[in-house]
């Protein structure tokens, strides 16, 4: 085990009628106005809106709504966000629907206090944040795990860079997680979410130089949890205990502990994955569901010993390249493209992302294993 | 998966060199002045009471001490602690040493808001924990997991009632882990870890109504890295990797993360031991693997199912009692004593330990399962 510091603040209230009490959440906090951010029209439809409008007004909590939020959310909707948060005073800010509703949630609680000239450079990692507005939020699809960690990913217009910003700041003061919310997320985004929660457990479990025991025991379980919940929620979405599995299997995917303790190892799917999500706007998962079982591949000739136990602790395999293959048949079977083209993608998308990729690399400090040439070369065998 | 509420503010610093820290960390949250509460010598033979007096002396925090906590702390000294930090005007307590004297601070930390005259009636659960001052620790022996949970376990000097008090506002603000500092723990008292570990996990996972498979597969982990990671440290004490493992483990066995969701379940075998150690003055450990696998074959009785899971998935055998005798010979192999009659206690013990533990059901909410002729008939079976 590496040295390593764990912090981690956010309450979590989970199961059922959870949502009801987001008012007196936020008001325990002491705050009293703010911006109640949201996608589109899924959260009206399952009436939750009207439930989370309820519960702020019984606690006379003021909010400003600020709707529109896109999938793979972008710079200019959260900066219009900063705008009408500042202009309202908001204390905090309020997201209520998926991954993407909860990560513009926290570049706008950043936005508001260094300003909306300011709030990319923090992406680009030029500067530290010292400071950010509470965030609070009620999760509607499980996958990203950013109801407990202080990540937040957004994507820059004109760039299409996709990056991150991270800090224990921008972790939420509470989220709230109803299993009952995620009934209606459609079956591809339960795949795309499925390969997520797997992308961010293996990053490190493959990259590292030395993956601890009980860190590789901890990722096993969750990954087998993945795959047989995804499995009941594709038979049936309402299987509650099996979105309740799921929806937590997501969370501690990424708050941080199966990220600590590791040697060296870094997020090299999720690179790749962003470049093509900041290219062609297709769901996350998707991107990585195209790009990991190449970069498996690549990986596994430098250093198959994970790879072999990987194979064998999930699939029952002996062979490394055998589980490869396992995980990529299986995120076929649950309908997540496994290939470029696959996703309507061609040669030249190959070469856009590679580029993408080598921007990306040096800002998340990767740049010594991707140039464009190997990125060229790994991608292309993800063409088809 | 049932709701629940999961948090935990506790700052982990694992690893070696994090206990130079102390100073700055205490002082990073405002306080000013501590009493540094300790066990007995061990801490100065492995230098680690110069250190810390250094580390609070650079940042000017003033300290009083109170050494002396014993393994299964007492009331009494508690409460000499809660006068001396009056006295002292202590903002804070800081814990160096194992679980007892975590657990000691903690109770010291709620006197000095209650008053000694209150506060064993906190343990008696008669009254509900407002407020309590911060708590820090260093920890030098893995075990209780007290160093991220809100737990803390005391004896009754007179009545020797052992019983809990637990709330998140006794979470430790800041804990240090360093596993070099738990290179000096005796063989036998790593054998007594490992059992309270298992037990912790084991706990719920065995006596709940529903245990959801993402939490049996957590538990089943842990399980394994304890049995593996003590058999090395027993081989050869400084193995960091081992200690660095087991100490993580058995952090994670009882913050919280494995006590999530089940459906009903208590601490049943806990419940015996704290009979066994309030009355006898025996390690915590030993209590627990002198009731275990009696405990086991009671309840295994009663609903089979997990017992069967526990002896495939941890063990590799078909058949629950295997799992049970297999349990409880890994026990013996490390030292822990598996009978009254091997810890030099005999039937007299045996009514004794039912007496309390009556008591202590009723305190607890178990009285359902604990009447004195049963429970008689349970630990009779482990008396030889």
């Amino acid at each position: 085990m590496e040295n390593f510091v764990y912090y981690n603040p956010t309450e979590i209230y989970f199961g059922r009628g959870q949502e009801e009490k987001i008012g007196e959440i936020i008001k325990k906090h002491g705050v009293k106005k703010i911006l109640f951010l949201y996608g589109r029209s899924s959260i009206k439809k399952i009436g939750l809106y009207d439930k989370v409008v309820k519960s702020l007004k019984e606690v006379k909590i003021e909010f400003i709504e600020h709707g529109g939020v896109k999938p793979n959310p972008i710079l200019s909707h959260t900066l219009e966000g900063v705008r009408k948060a500042k202009e309202f005073g908001a204390e905090a800010i309020l997201g209520v629907g998926g991954g993407s509703v909860v990560d513009e949630a926290k570049a706008i609680a950043l936005g508001v206090i260094v300003g909306e000239e300011e709030l990319w450079s923090y992406f680009r990692h030029e500067k530290e944040i010292k400071e950010a507005l509470p965030v609070f939020d009620i999760l509607t699809l499980a996958a990203t795990g950013t109801e407990m960690n202080g990540n937040a990913v957004i994507t820059h217009d004109e760039t299409k860079e996709k990056l991150y910003i991270s800090s224990p700041l921008l972790c939420p003061k509470a989220s709230i997680l109803n299993p009952e919310l995620t009934f209606t997320v459609p079956k591809e985004y339960q795949a795309y979410a499925a390969v997520d929660v797997i992308a961010h457990v293996i990053e490190l479990y493959f990259s590292s130089d030395y993956c601890p025991k009980i860190q590789a025991r901890f990722i096993e379980g969750l990954i087998k949890t993945v795959m047989e919940t995804t499995e009941a929620i594709l038979e049936n979405p309402k299987d509650y205990q099996a979105r309740a599995e799921f929806m937590w299997a997501s969370t501690l995917a990424l708050n941080g502990l199966a990220q600590i303790g590791f040697k060296g190892g870094g997020f090299h799917n999720h690179l790749l994955a962003h470049a093509i999500g900041g290219l062609y706007d297709l769901p996350h998962g998707a991107c990585l569901s195209i790009v990991i079982p190449a970069w498996m591949k690549w990986w596994c000739a430098k250093n198959p010993s994970p790879f072999e136990r990987f194979a064998k602790e999930v699939f029952g395999l002996s062979k490394a390249e055998e589980g490869i293959e396992a995980l990529k048949n299986w995120f076929k079977k649950i309908g997540s493209p496994t290939s470029f083209k696959e996703a309507g993608l061609d040669e030249k998308a190959v070469e856009e992302t590679a580029k993408i990729t080598v921007q990306i690399a040096l800002v998340w400090g990767l740049e010594k294993y991707y140039n464009f040439e190997t990125t060229k070369e790994i991608l292309m065998k993800a063409l088809s």
